[in-house]
C-alpha cells in the first residue's frame, strides 16, 4: 500500500523558498529581515520592493518603483465596467473578477507588479462604482487610505501601512501555495493571481476576520468574554481569530498590531476586551490570537468599513504573490501529486 | 535539516479519493468503471452523473439531470455583458472571468452542476458575442456541438461526446489539485472553479494542444516527421503532446481517440502522419502520445476551430471538478504546506 502524505500537507516541506520564514523564536522574516524590526523604519514601497526583488532598494530604485506603482494604478475603461456590472457583490468577488479580466502575459517582475499596483483602485471601483478620483498623495499608504475612506489623514495612513506590511507575505499559506500550483503549469500571472484571490476568500484562510470584529464590538465586559469562550469550548467550536498552522506560540504579527492598538487607543473598550480575550484563551487552551483577531479591530479603529478588510489583505499579500510567482517560474516543475484511490473497482455495466 | 517532499509533489499521494484512478494495466477508471468500456455505451450526461453522484443514474434521475443541465445553461445579462467587454481575448480568459463573476454560495451537488451547465453558452458568448440562440437539441452533445459550429450534425455530435468523456476527469491533475486547495479554505464553488480554470491555462497542463495541431496539419510525409522529431531530440526540446506524469506506458484515452480517428478518417494524411509520429517517438524515446496529441486533430476533423479546444477541455473537466469540490468539502482540512527556507537570515538595517 502506498504511503499517504499528512492530511492538508501539514508539516510537509513542498519546496524551497528564499522569500519568507518564521525563525526559531517565532519571528516572521522577509528576505532575511525581521518584519517587526523593519516595519517601524521602512515604507510599504521599500518592503514590497524588498520582498519582490530580494534586496532593499537604493533611493533611485525606490523613486522608480514608487512612480511605477502610481503609473500602473489606473484602471482601463473595461475594468471599470466589469466592476460596475458586479456592483453590490462582495468586494473580493469583484477584485478577483476584474483581475481575471486583465491581460498580462510577460512574467518579469515589473509586469507582475503592474497587476498588484491596480488593486487599490479596483477595490475603490468595486465599492463606489465609476473611475477613482486622481489622488494627490505621493505614498502608496496615503493613496490607499484615501481610496478606502475618502479622507486625508497622514497619521491613520501610517497606521494602515503597518498592517499592510504585516499582511504582505507568509510563505506557503493556502492562497500562495495554490498560486504556485497555477504558476507551475506556466499559466500567465493573471491566472496565478486570480487563483490566489479565489483561495483567499475561504473563511479558513482570509475570510474570517469580520466575525471576530462583530463579536469584539458587541461585548461589554470581561464576564461576557468568559461566557462566550467557555460556551464555545464546551461545544468544541472553533473560535475565529485564534490558532495558526505555523505559529504554535504567539503570532508575532498579532503581537505587533496589538502593541500599536494598546498604545494608540488605550481607553478603547473593544481593545481592552480583546486583550482580555486573548489572555483568557491562551490561559485556557494555549491557543494564540492570530493576525486576523487584532487586524479587524485595528482596521475598524482606522475608520475603515468592514467590507474592505479581505480585499485590503489581498492588496498587501499580492506583493508576496509577485515574489512567489517569480520564484516558482525560476525553478519550475509542474505541481501534480497523486490521489490514493479508495473507490470501487471492476464494475461493469 | 527538514526533509523536502519530491519536487512538484511527483509520486506523492496527498489525499484519498474515490472518484477516478488508473488501474494496474493503465486503464482510466471513473467510479469503478473503465472509461473506454462505458464511453461507447453511455451518454455524456450519464457519465457526468456517475462522476458527480458516485453511481449511474436511473432513467428518472437521468431525465431530471438532463433537464437540470438544460435549465441552468442560460446566461444572465450580466454574464453576457462581461463576455462582450472581453471580446477578442483568448476564450479561456473569458470563460474564467465570467465564471468568476457568478454567485453560487451553496455547496450541494446541484449548485455545483448549475455552474458547470453554463460553460457551453459562456464559450459561445465569448466567441460570438450576444446571447446564444435557443437550441432545440435534447442532448448535451447536440447543443454543445451546435454552439461550437453553428451546425446540426448528430454523427459529429456523437464523436464530440466521446472526447468530452475522455477529458472529464483525471484525479489530482494540476487544475483539480489547485481547486482542492481553494476548496480546502472553504471558499465557495465559484472560487474553486475559477482557480481550476486559471490553472488549466498553463501550457504544461491544458494549454498545449494547439501547437501539436499546427504541426500535424503542416507535415506532408514520414520523412518530415522524422526530421522534426530528430531535431527536437538533438536539441533536447520537449515535444508537445508526448509524455504524461501518470502514464508511463500508453495513455488509454489517447489510444481510444486514435482508434476512432483511424476508423472514421482512414485516408486522412494528418491522421496517418500522427500515427507514424506516435510510433516513431515511442520507438526512439519510449514516450507515449497523450490525449492532447490526438485530441486536437480529432476536434479539428470534427470541424471545430482551434480557439475552442482548451475551453472544450474545461467544459468536460468541470464535471470532474464538481466531484472533487464535494469530496474535498466532505472530509476537509486546509491544504497548507510549508516552505523550506533557504534565504538569508539575521539581516539588519
Amino acid at each position: 500500500m502506498q504511503e499517504l502524505a499528512p492530511k492538508g500537507l501539514e508539516g510537509v516541506y513542498v519546496d524551497k523558498s528564499e522569500i519568507a520564514t518564521t525563525d526559531k523564536t517565532g519571528n516572521l522574516v522577509y528576505r532575511g529581515y525581521k518584519v517587526i524590526d523593519i516595519s517601524d523604519r521602512l515604507s510599504f514601497e521599500q518592503i514590497a520592493y524588498l520582498v519582490d526583488y530580494g534586496k532593499l532598494p537604493t533611493s533611485d530604485e525606490l523613486k522608480t518603483f514608487s512612480k511605477f506603482l502610481l503609473d500602473n494604478s489606473r484602471l482601463s475603461e473595461g475594468s471599470v465596467k466589469i466592476a460596475e456590472l458586479m456592483k453590490g457583490r462582495n468586494l473580493i468577488d469583484i477584485l478577483r473578477t476584474v483581475v481575471s479580466s486583465l491581460q498580462v502575459d510577460s512574467v518579469d517582475a515589473e509586469s507582475l507588479v503592474s497587476i498588484a499596483a491596480k488593486f487599490p483602485e479596483i477595490i475603490y471601483c468595486g465599492a463606489n462604482g465609476g473611475s477613482p478620483p486622481k489622488i494627490k498623495g505621493n505614498s502608496y499608504r496615503e493613496r490607499f487610505y484615501y481610496l478606502l475612506t475618502g479622507t486625508d489623514d497622514p497619521e491613520k495612513g501610517k497606521l494602515l501601512e503597518k498592517i499592510l506590511i504585516m499582511y504582505m507575505e507568509h510563505e506557503f499559506n493556502a492562497s500562495t501555495f495554490a498560486l504556485r500550483v497555477t504558476a507551475s503549469t506556466l499559466a500567465d500571472p493573471v491566472c496565478a493571481f486570480t487563483t490566489a484571490l479565489a483561495t483567499l476568500k475561504g473563511p479558513l484562510h482570509g475570510g474570517a476576520n469580520s466575525e471576530v470584529l462583530r463579536f469584539l464590538l458587541k461585548i461589554r465586559n470581561n464576564e461576557e468574554v468568559r461566557k462566550y469562550v467557555d460556551t464555545a469550548m464546551e461545544k468544541k467550536e472553533k473560535i475565529m481569530g485564534f490558532g495558526h498552522r505555523v505559529y504554535k506560540d504567539k503570532d508575532p504579527r498579532a503581537q505587533y498590531i496589538k502593541g500599536i492598538l494598546v498604545k494608540t487607543f488605550p481607553d478603547n473598550l473593544a481593545v481592552r476586551n480583546a486583550v482580555f480575550m486573548e489572555e483568557y484563551i491562551w490561559e485556557k487552551k494555549k491557543l494564540a490570537a492570530n493576525l486576523d483577531f487584532y487586524g479587524a479591530l485595528y482596521l475598524h479603529l482606522l475608520g475603515i468599513e468592514e467590507k474592505y478588510y479581505l480585499s485590503i489583505f489581498a492588496a498587501a499579500r499580492v506583493f508576496g504573490w509577485v515574489a512567489h510567482y517569480s520564484e516558482q517560474r525560476s525553478n519550475n516543475k509542474i505541481i501534480r501529486p497523486l490521489a490514493l484511490y479508495t473507490g470501487k473497482t471492476d464494475l461493469n455495466l
